[in-house]
């Protein structure tokens, strides 16, 4: 492998790929697609569908199994070792093509372990990062709203935080990623926000939700419950804006 | 004007157009180009190109210039009556077009005012807005670095808040825009930071520089001043991580 690219293909929606992401796919030598087994949010179907619409049926596809975290000893060391885990499995799918590319879904630089895995590579390859249309985006642009106030700071963090630290400081809006709590359900003076929410955003099955926090977050808790046991899986995301 | 279409077209690299944008370009009777008059940094230029290459020689162009804001008096009055002027230019420039469309710089929803100049459009058209490729992603793609530490928050930010209100509290790690001052020179304790820099990211002229910040920041201003002679304008954007 003596290049490999990282290229973002946006949140699940074809349409959002970029022409540079095509441009880079049809470069790419192998498309190393990976699968977590029975579990639908691999998203190895989309993934497919969208090399097939750019590149044809003849798609020099390999698709390999992601290999397993380890979650019983340290968090860290568990990741640790994971990460190592899957810079061998590319290794090994890539066999001798020299062009790699890998789909990355949203962007690859938001939470997305891609670039800390290809760093581990020996020898390593040369790296091309093609941005993709992020979770952020996908969200406001469903819901036509900025994501910042006039001329101020924003936050984009994750429900861990959230639930632990709190209101993030010295800023009215922040971005929430990777929740499976619904932690805005944890902020003292719930009346002091609105919520902009949406799950599968960009996706066919989007679902979009908004209000003063006090009469969205059980609505949304409900929605995410259901349209998590409906589909099998979620992923959602939403923007906190304080008043 | 019963449409009007925001869409995002990233920052100054055609190949940053989205699938999605290509198609609500082509859905629009009407694209709107703002012109600034003898200002290089209009990018009317790209826009055109993009159109073009989008939808070939026809395409529905119409050009206009863009109001002048009145910075004589207070600064918020001024940028209202600006942003009701800009909103009675789209609608002049519209004429009879029904879906009409602009193209955004990077994405729509990060500082950038057309959301708000269209909610005073009156009757209020249907909003779509196209998400893009923002400056933030280009920075972090060119540098091949993710935005985030692990499952950590980060903040975007303007060189303005930088300078005013120091370190922002609570992240370590700042996306800075809109500093028409190199304001990283205002942080205290520079050897704490490192920086990742790029002006004109991903267009053909883009500059890159990184390090330390009390090695990379004298070496950024100067490379920011001749850079900005040469062209006549910049746009530039960079990402501090404190260690
Ligand atoms: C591991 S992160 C990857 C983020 C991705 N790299 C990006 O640029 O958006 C996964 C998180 O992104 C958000 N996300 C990604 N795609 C989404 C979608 N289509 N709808 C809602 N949230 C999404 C969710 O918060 C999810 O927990
Ligand atoms: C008015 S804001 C618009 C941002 C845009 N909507 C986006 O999504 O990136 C303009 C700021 O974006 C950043 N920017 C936009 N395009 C850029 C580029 N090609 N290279 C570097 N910075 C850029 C600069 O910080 C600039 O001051």
């Amino acid at each position: 492998m003596q290049q490999l690219f990282l290229i973002g293909i946006g949140t699940g929606n074809p349409d959002h790929v970029t022409g540079e992401a095509r441009r880079v796919m049809a470069d790419a030598d192998l498309i190393l697609i990976p699968r977590k087994g029975a579990d639908k949010a691999d998203l190895a179907d989309l993934r497919r569908q969208i090399v097939h619409a750019v590149l044809g049926p003849d798609a020099p596809v390999v698709e390999f199994d992601l290999p397993r975290r380890d979650a019983s000893g340290d968090y860290l060391t568990g990741v640790d070792a994971w990460h190592d885990a899957i810079a061998r499995a590319w290794v090994d799918a890539a066999g001798q093509a020299q062009r790699v590319a890998l789909l990355i879904w949203g962007d690859p630089s938001l939470y997305d372990s891609s670039l800390r895995i290809a760093a581990r590579l020996d020898p390593a390859p040369t790296i091309r990062v093609v941005p993709g249309i992020t979770a952020v985006q996908a969200l406001t642009a469903a819901h036509a709203i900025p994501v910042n106030e006039i001329g101020a700071p924003f936050v984009v963090t994750t429900g861990r935080r959230l639930r632990d630290e709190g209101w993030p400081p010295g800023v009215d809006t922040a971005v929430v990623m990777l929740d499976g709590q619904c932690s805005f359900q944890s902020l003292s003076e719930p009346e002091r926000y609105d919520i902009w929410w949406g799950a599968y955003v960009g996706m066919a099955e989007q679902i979009l939700d908004r209000g003063p926090l006090p009469e969205a977050a059980a609505r949304i808790v409900a929605t995410r419950a259901r349209a998590r046991a409906d589909h099998g899986w979620i992923m959602d995301i939403y923007l906190l804006r304080r008043r």
